[in-house]
């Protein structure tokens, strides 16, 4: 199945299993903004904790906040995002539709690279076996025209971009004849900034209220803290602050599902350090990241990093962590060097000092900080999309049956055990509610007793639940269920009074953890 | 002490230990805007588990869900909040000062209480034990003229309001020659309606951007997904959908710390039952609700419900759930029963089908709702208020100390156990290190090893610790160490393989719960 296939599918099973729901969708939606449903909730929340305890509770050094949305304007001056947080936006005149500069080069750059990949294709059928790919795209005069084109845009675009130049932005799209998908024209409007940031007015004076901003990231209500937190917490440094919250941003072109949403969650550590030993922590907090992704058990291979070439003028050193998307390997968390580019310039626009006394060196400075920031919406797409499984499995009687399964990982399922008598009567019922009364107090269970045992397979296998227990007529005898598993539908005979034990260890994140330090 | 000083200090202790901050204070702040500390979003995060688990984990019939703060616009036309969502304000043209009409002659009754009060306080000095305050409130003449003259007042005001009379709310002010506080003058403009809700632009098209709410509160982020959560989650009435989340309120007059915030989070719960059988289930709420306050163990006398006389268009039904904060009685959740309104009024804006079919009923109908509804911040401000103590303990040689503790609920203190090596030196602190490394999988531990063991007692007090563990020389060989408790300050001597059971239950929000169901 193609991967754009395979993604539509995804999408259409988050709104089908009460995961995802378009937002406000009654009214027919509201654009790149999404809600999660009853078992989204609990896996995204699953997601916080796992990132949250490993923060604060594995590291002494790591203290939490949860900083407010609103901030005072000055903050987003200091940090930048008032006159540098833009998209550059030109208008078609005939259609009067709005579009990215940059998204519309980016395509553009697109098309040269699908161009060679056709030549490579047409002759790689051509040829066969006997096709060399790297000698024909190093010598076909075809493909070295288009690459040579390609390139020669991709150099205008970078520097256009690094030096800020809008005019330079449209004259790209004049002289390769972009033209707008709706009109088809090549009628462009000149290129303005747009800034990124919401804006809305707090209170109501005689003299007129205050335009303040919705935070465009979390960071900064940590930075703004910093002193607060190492004075009462009586941090030494190197100490870290962490902190959930929800970021907005105005995005011109949002796509993707939940991958890039104008209201989004952000999971994000602000680690303090001396100047100068920035980059060996850096390189440290890269390592414990991938460390702590690959724990899930996802699968190692999907995921890599990807060092920045060019950086934001605050880092010294920056770096994503992907993970294999259905739609390629994308960002689900970035850390980043950010020097003392923020404290500094908050204690400049605040006029507060913000150092550190570092009683070892016997010296004041304003520390450096390594980032680490992961959108909790694209890595629980990422969850999503690496759990989610079409397999051909036996039916009744020797057929083949196919099932949709979420192989979730068990500490992040949102219901960890499904509760099945296998008939509606004879008391089976009652034991089974006497279960899950037991256990409800320990981890999420699901009472189900309509349709067949197949049937209701299915459903928990659809929302990720990694151990179903069935309940039949022995049970009421032997005190003992069949408890089955998800992902290779093997079936066992347990105790009824062992089912807290077995199941409370595999869906336990101190063991997870314990891997970790 | 006097309450007001019991507050102050309550306040002044949020932001020393690291409870509670100004929102970015270093810009002088933020007007009724405020962010957690290290410890603040431990007691908060737990405040929300707490309720969150027993919603969603204890009651089979209750789900999630993680709606966005942004939604449709047309969403808050058909709740209401467009239109009538509004506070009086007026100006003083002196002053340019701007208040809320309401408040003005709120305050202004307040004054003649404060008048009656004086006159019995006088009355009282000068008959001393034979005075009867009964009797002299109800003859004394000056009491009966400021009695008279309030109540002729108050019966205007409340018919002000219920006819959303804005002039008549000026004549008020007006005919009782209410004086700006700054100018001292009379000079008011006339009353206008102000809305409450914050409001964006989102998306940048040619056309121009749609102009959004900043939600007021979350309720209606679950009746719009009312159809998604019931059919996908295969939901049968009577059930209950459950959210945390932010909410915005641009409140102008905003005070009492973090009582009354622009930006604050609200737990609410809409409970979905048929027709009719609405007021049952109201009543089964408040006292579920009452129960779940309690059970936290603050003292049920700092407790009341409050009924509502007067009741939103919407309800038939409301009470509050008050307790006993340094300034009085006061709302910390609110018991709604909602009627169909707000289903009705979506299903007449959007023009789509709200309906449920009743199977038992064989009918389709149009839900009806009963909300609970609390507010996080002012639900942490009475648990820090109720849990606020300065208490006079013994001292070193039979002196007197005094101590400030936190009386937390062990359930919610941000640390559970702190452990404390009695000297810094020959192997203890490596054994405090290893046994806070056992424990550190299990619930939130901290080691400390500086200054004397009774600052550090102190120090823990300040945070409601509700355990400290002392490490001495005894420990290498015996094993055991010596647990001391907060409240008490009783002290055990214990093993340290019994550490994680003993603490362990104690913190533990199961056993909470077993006593809710």
């Amino acid at each position: 199945m193609a991967q754009e296939d395979v993604f539509k599918k995804l999408v259409a099973h988050c709104k089908e299993y009460g995961f995802v729901f378009q937002s406000s969708e009654i009214y027919d939606g509201l654009g790149a903004v999404y809600d999660y449903g009853q078992y989204g909730v609990e896996l995204k929340n699953n997601i916080k904790k796992y990132w949250w305890d490993s923060m604060v509770l594995l590291h002494e050094n790591v203290v939490g906040i949860d900083s407010a949305i609103f901030m005072h304007p000055t903050v987003w001056k200091a940090s930048g995002h008032v006159d540098a947080f833009n998209d550059p936006l030109i208008d078609n005149k005939d259609s009067k539709k709005r579009y990215r500069a940059d998204v519309l080069i980016e395509e553009l750059l697109a098309k040269y690279d699908a161009k060679i990949d056709k030549e490579v294709e047409k002759a790689a059928k051509r040829f066969g076996d006997s096709f060399d790919e790297k000698m024909f795209r190093e010598t076909n005069p075809r493909v070295l025209e288009h690459a040579q084109k390609r390139e020669e845009i991709h150099q205008r675009f970078v520097k256009a971009l690094n030096e800020n130049d809008l005019n330079e932005l449209r004259q790209i799209i004049i002289d390769n004849e972009v033209v707008c998908p709706i009109s088809g024209t090549k009628n462009w409007t000149e290129v303005r900034q747009f800034n990124l940031m919401f804006s809305t007015e707090m209170g109501s004076t005689a003299d007129g209220a205050m335009k303040i901003y919705l935070r465009p990231e979390t960071a900064q209500g940590i930075f703004v803290n910093f002193l607060n937190v190492q004075k009462t917490g009586r941090m030494k440094i190197p100490f870290g602050i962490a902190q959930i919250g929800k970021a907005f941003r105005n995005e011109i072109v949002a796509r993707q599902f939940i991958f890039r949403m104008r209201e989004f969650e952000q999971m994000e550590m602000q680690f303090f350090v001396a100047p100068g030993e920035e980059l060996a922590w850096f390189e440290k907090w890269k390592e414990v990241r991938m460390k702590w992704h690959k724990s899930l058990g996802m699968g190692d291979h999907k995921y890599r990093y990807h060092d920045h070439d060019k950086l934001a003028h605050y880092a010294n050193a920056a770096t994503d962590i992907e993970f294999e998307m259905p739609f390629g390997f994308k960002e689900v968390e970035g850390i980043h060097s950010r020097t003392d580019f923020d404290l500094s310039q908050h204690q400049q626009y605040s006029g507060k000092k913000i150092t550190y006394f570092d009683s070892e060196r016997n010296e004041s400075y304003v520390p450096y900080v390594i980032e680490t920031s992961i959108g909790v919406d694209r890595m629980f797409l990422s969850i999503m999309a690496g759990s989610y499984c079409e397999e051909e499995v036996p039916g009744k009687d020797g057929s083949v049956e196919s099932r949709v399964v979420l192989k979730l990982p068990p500490v992040l399922a949102p219901v960890k055990l499904a509760v099945l008598p296998l008939v509606k009567k004879d008391g089976l019922p009652e034991l089974a509610r006497k279960i899950v009364d037991d256990l409800k107090f320990h981890f999420n269970c699901q009472y189900d007793e309509k349709d067949s045992i197949g049937k209701r397979y299915r459903r928990q296998d659809a929302i990720g639940t990694p151990f179903c227990v069935t309940i039949d007529h022995d049970s009421l005898e032997d005190q003992k269920v069949t408890i089955r598993y998800r992902d290779t539908m093997e079936q066992e005979r347990v105790s009824i009074s062992a089912l807290k034990d077995i199941i409370g260890e595999k869906v336990s994140m101190t063991a997870l953890f314990k891997k970790l330090v």
